[in-house]
């Protein structure tokens, strides 16, 4: 750019332009935001970033993000360690535990396997995984990964690493969203909720 | 948040939240996808973030964002120090530069007139600019505010304040945006442009 703009203002921008689904002009108007706004807000924000990897760490039982390890959900005594909810992301941890009806543990995957983005089950921690069964406490995997293509060749795969060893092995329910309209739900939704009709 | 998310991730969150067109729900996204990204990412914004309020300023003559003072284009002398662009925020001085036909200096008011915002003549660069004026060297300011009730307002405002000065005041044409649809261009920008109608 030309000397109309400074080097710490490209710097940020294009800083900011690395982010996922933000362009080259949202991050110039964030930047622009940030110039007039309290010094506060970015460096808050600059400590923040800092502060996200220094101080975070994988817990070394569920790969979940945490400060200490174990983790606070792997080191509850009241959670029930029998049971494990397979998730691709830290985030779907926290919406099971919105719920406020898991009291299982979890295994965080990072990710799932898709072989379009190269990512293959090594690159996940289906592995670790494995361990954790061979150990012997856990009575019932819920694999909850996204339902869709990925989600569900993810859920196959580790249904096939798990077989034999005993434990049982269930998917969430698929069906209409609760508040949803049956006439706009898709296809493929409706069909799975009606094979897994219940009796009223 | 509960405590399966640990406070590094929360207190990241927030600080993204703050900014203008991010929600909660993008907020976490970034977060995520920065603690699984590469550690230079967050690093590196953190850093592009803490330089941006610490090596910029702002020109003492035009008010434009800059790291040395007076800024590369005021003291350009290859520049027409006589024409002054009067615009609304520095990204508007990028814009004009892109142009690569305007010669002259700029004047950054900060923000336009906005009754509904609190946002006043004094709260914007008026004054210094009256004293650019008054200093005497100008003969031409080109009113470049956006072309909007509150770009006109200020525009309006400008041209009084200056009234008598001896200086010309000009303001950016309005018409078609080239590569633009008749079709589809507002009843009021038509009307403008049939009134600055130019002979071929």
């Amino acid at each position: 750019m030309s000397k109309a703009v400074p080097e710490p203002v490209t710097k940020l921008i294009d800083a900011l332009s690395r982010l996922p689904g933000v362009g080259p002009k949202t991050a110039s108007r964030l930047t622009f935001f940030l110039l007039r706004a309290p010094d506060e807000l970015s460096l808050g924000l600059s400590d923040a970033l800092r502060e996200l990897k220094a101080e975070t760490k994988f817990c070394s039982v569920c790969y979940n993000i945490t400060v200490q390890d174990p983790c606070g959900i792997c080191s509850d005594s009241r959670r029930d360690h029998s049971m494990i909810a397979v998730v691709e992301e830290p985030l779907d941890v926290l919406a099971l535990e919105r719920t406020g009806v898991y009291s299982g543990v979890y295994h965080v995957l990072h990710g799932v396997i898709s072989p379009v983005n190269g990512i293959g089950p090594d690159e996940l921690r289906i592995r670790e995984l494995v361990k954790r069964i061979d150990e012997g406490e856990v009575l019932e995997i819920i694999v909850a990964t996204n339902p869709g293509l990925e989600g569900d060749a993810t859920a196959m795969y580790i249904q096939r690493e798990l077989a034999g060893k005993g434990v049982k092995i269930t998917r969430l329910a698929r069906g209409l969203p609760v508040g949803g309209d049956l006439e706009y739900v898709d296809a493929v939704t409706l069909s799975r909720a009606l094979q897994g009709r219940g009796e009223l």
